[in-house]
């Protein structure tokens, strides 16, 4: 509800965050510490993210599956880094059914190990890989300090595993994965995401190695919105997930694991919301045009009505997701006030004198005030209103991409990288040693989010090769991103 | 695979079953007891269940969330029916983080008390009303007897749950979405279900009033297929869900819920297959037409391959799921054999002499041999397919229909109900007394299914009124349906 003001982002941008979501009813807390509650409002959003994700998903050959929720806690243990990794975050079931387990089960915190002990059975020839294979769930880790969206004790989320014949084989799938979700949050979230390589210090449990697609949030902090892990033979020789190979010799299977959260929907609200409230990107979001009936008496609302009724008929034969907003005893310019903070990217007024001359009022969430509004015919406005929205897509898109790279700054010292990281991100040669990571953390709370896969598309800019390590001089092997994250 | 027999259904209906679903790859045992992995196959059987219906929920009016997994343990223990009906069911958390939990959590059973909590602060006037929601998940009920999709300490399902000002309007809503389910099964799955009421004995825990959709199986036993439960005020009152009327009075709101879950899987697995293996209903079926190639020689191939690869494009665009078997070293009759058994609807076969004439041979599933068979040009394939599925789909129908009907005997007396009950279902005048119902489940094993809401509907005739109870033989107030269940 839009009774009182948000707190702007320049005053409190945690608060603006926490206030936005529970305001603009996308989730709530749940009774138990560290959950959430779902609404309507956020699901339908993630409903949007998960038909953008599942179709290409199928479109590159893999197929959704459902593997239980229960673990023998055994299972964790198989992998060493794995289990070092998630052992603090497990929640334990002890009791079933009124009685004491003889093994404790693990609420899965991911599936590698479920999936791994599965495959040993259902996998024998070179004849059965590749296999490709995803599932939407929810996933339990203990985690201490969350918020909404960005880090619960339940969270929403697919994850895909793969099993291959080769190393080769296994490596182009993370990297396609990556790609898909490059391609997902770039063309359908509006956000220009970094692709890239994650150091070993914040890698994934028992992966070889995690690409991952970093973005800026408009606070200027890090967000890790998407992981793809190549994790090589560990995961098969734990579980001895094997095959006969073509000459008839048993290899230990390469395997891949890919996820993307509801974490993500916390990058949307992050990167494009503003001080009125969310900016959802037209592609994903719920309701992409919202009518407002504008009228002072019940003459001007039958014929008011009557009109806006028809153009929702009009706008959703267009295939575009409308709402008419008939709630009464409220004004329109409550109503208007609703939608910006709920991010409708366009807004369709209709009052008696537009009906008088066959047009409404459109005005774009991305623009607030007289510049964002066009008056439109009604016969055209299914076709001005998908022309606009498209607009609104590619304007979110530019706009966020602008933001990044004002402010990530080209920091070949050590003074430039905290400056920096103050306010967004260093990118900065890098000699590769965990132990600077380390220190730069200690001292800046910055980590090393990801050496850039396409380093000139950073700052649209090439940016020179080798240098001397930010933080310890010696020769750098790469370009890295730094950044205080989420 | 194909390469083994199925047992038939007459020696061992219920190894047929568990064979059958491991086979066609729809499922597997979980290394944990009771607990299922639902395969590729099987899942996309789901996502064709989880569209039909979600479009039939939205239609109505309802709105997708998502309440979380865990639940503390008090809030199971508000509503009296609750707590002793899901109680010896629970899997209870104790662990977190490493710590012993101050309050144990459970995993949901169900999500009726979770979601009055949430109410109870979200719900204000009756402004806020109707509150139509639904989720998809899992849930855990401890079983001690299991089958993959009858009955699984975890399963998927969709739990519609809704919240009205009036009572009137609740059980309208009740009734709305037995409707809802009803018109699914018989339009969607080719199961002619009975829609009724069920008996005290085996409503809901927590409910004023149970209704269901039964259906028979193959083998004459009933199952249970989908429930809508109206909840009166009772957990209203447990979790003080409240609004103020347009009097401004505090009322508590009634409530309703509602669902259907993957043991509907295993109905289809019953209902329609065959000795050869399943029939999977054309609107649900994960592929709709399978394109099976058939060459000697690579000249033979090549122009097979190009034909039948031009094909399966012509059917995708007609909006078929279409599969075509390229499988290297598989005879064509192994091929047939293997989507036989894997229920497919329509088989294209396609081989030189077909090609030759701009023709292929399409053989339905659902008539084995040559009865099925039709030879179709080419050009007119899309159409030819199309118009097929839509025959296959009506002929499951009555033929599950007819079936139903001739094992449904009007049993006026108990040695006509016991007989009926060996075979099938007995439908007959009852007292509505609870010792009668206990006493037959006790006697013959069979249970009162339902109370049928359209009596003439159950065997295609009028059936007379009134009469005595079949047990007591006291004046009978419903006719009701008796059998044996999963």
């Amino acid at each position: 509800m839009a009774d009182e003001k948000l707190p702007t982002r320049a005053e409190d941008f945690s608060e603006w965050y926490n206030q936005l979501v529970l305001r603009a009813q996308l989730a709530d807390y749940a009774p138990v510490r560290g959950c959430m509650i779902v609404r309507p409002y956020g699901w339908a959003l993630w409903e949007n993210i998960q038909g953008a994700l599942d179709r290409r998903f199928k479109a590159t050959g893999h197929q959704n599956v459902a593997f239980p929720l229960l673990i023998p806690k055994s299972f964790i243990e198989k992998e060493k880094h794995h289990v070092e990794g998630f052992s603090p975050e497990l929640a334990v079931v002890t009791i079933g059914g009124g009685e004491e387990l003889a093994e404790p089960l693990v609420l899965r915190p991911t599936s590698e190990t479920i999936i791994g002990h599965m495959w040993s059975k259902w996998i024998q020839s070179y004849r059965d890989l590749p296999v490709l294979m995803n599932q939407w769930n929810s996933v339990i880790r203990w985690e201490l300090r969350t918020k909404l969206f960005l880090r619960t004790l339940e969270f929403y989320w697919q994850e895909g595993h793969t099993a291959h014949a080769t190393h080769e084989e296994a490596v182009a799938e993370t990297r396609q994965m990556l790609d898909v979700y490059t391609d997902f949050a770039v063309n359908e979230a509006a956000i220009p995401v970094i692709p890239g390589v994650k150091s070993d210090a914040e890698k994934f449990a028992g992966a070889d190695t995690t690409y991952a697609i970093e973005a800026m949030m408009g606070d200027g902090k890090a967000l890790q919105a998407g992981t793809s892990h190549y994790l090589g033979q560990n995961f098969a020789q734990a579980f001895e997930v094997k095959y006969l190979d073509q000459n008839g010799t048993l290899q230990h299977c390469w395997t891949t694991s890919w996820g993307l959260s509801t974490r993500f929907i916390g990058a949307i609200i992050m990167v494009h919301g503003d001080d009125q409230g969310l900016v959802l990107p037209p592609r994903l979001a719920p309701i992409e045009a919202v009518i407002v009936p504008i009228y002072k008496n019940d003459d001007e609302k039958a014929s008011v009505m009557k009109a806006a009724k028809e153009l929702k008929v009009q706008l959703v034969k267009a295939d575009l997701r409308v709402h008419l907003d008939e709630r009464e005893g409220f004004s329109p310019g409550w109503k208007f006030n609703d939608w910006e903070m709920r991010g409708v990217p366009v807004r369709v007024e209709l009052g008696p004198k537009d009906v008088a001359r066959h047009a409404a009022m459109l005005a774009r969430r991305d623009r607030p005030g007289k510049e964002g509004k066009v008056s439109a015919s009604l016969a055209d406005l299914p076709a001005t209103v998908t022309k606009l929205l498209a607009e609104i897509q590619q304007a979110l898109h530019d706009k966020a991409l602008a933001f990044r790279r004002a402010n990530t700054q080209e920091a070949s010292t050590y003074n430039d990288l905290k400056k920096a990281v103050e306010g967004g991100f260093a990118f900065s040669p890098w000699c590769d040693s965990g132990e600077c990571e380390a220190k730069i953390k200690e001292e800046t709370r910055a980590t090393m989010r990801c050496i850039p896969l396409d380093r000139a598309a950073v700052l649209g800019k090439e940016v020179a090769s080798g240098g001397a390590c930010v933080y310890c001089g010696k020769p750098a092997t790469n370009w890295a991103i730094f950044g205080r994250a989420y």
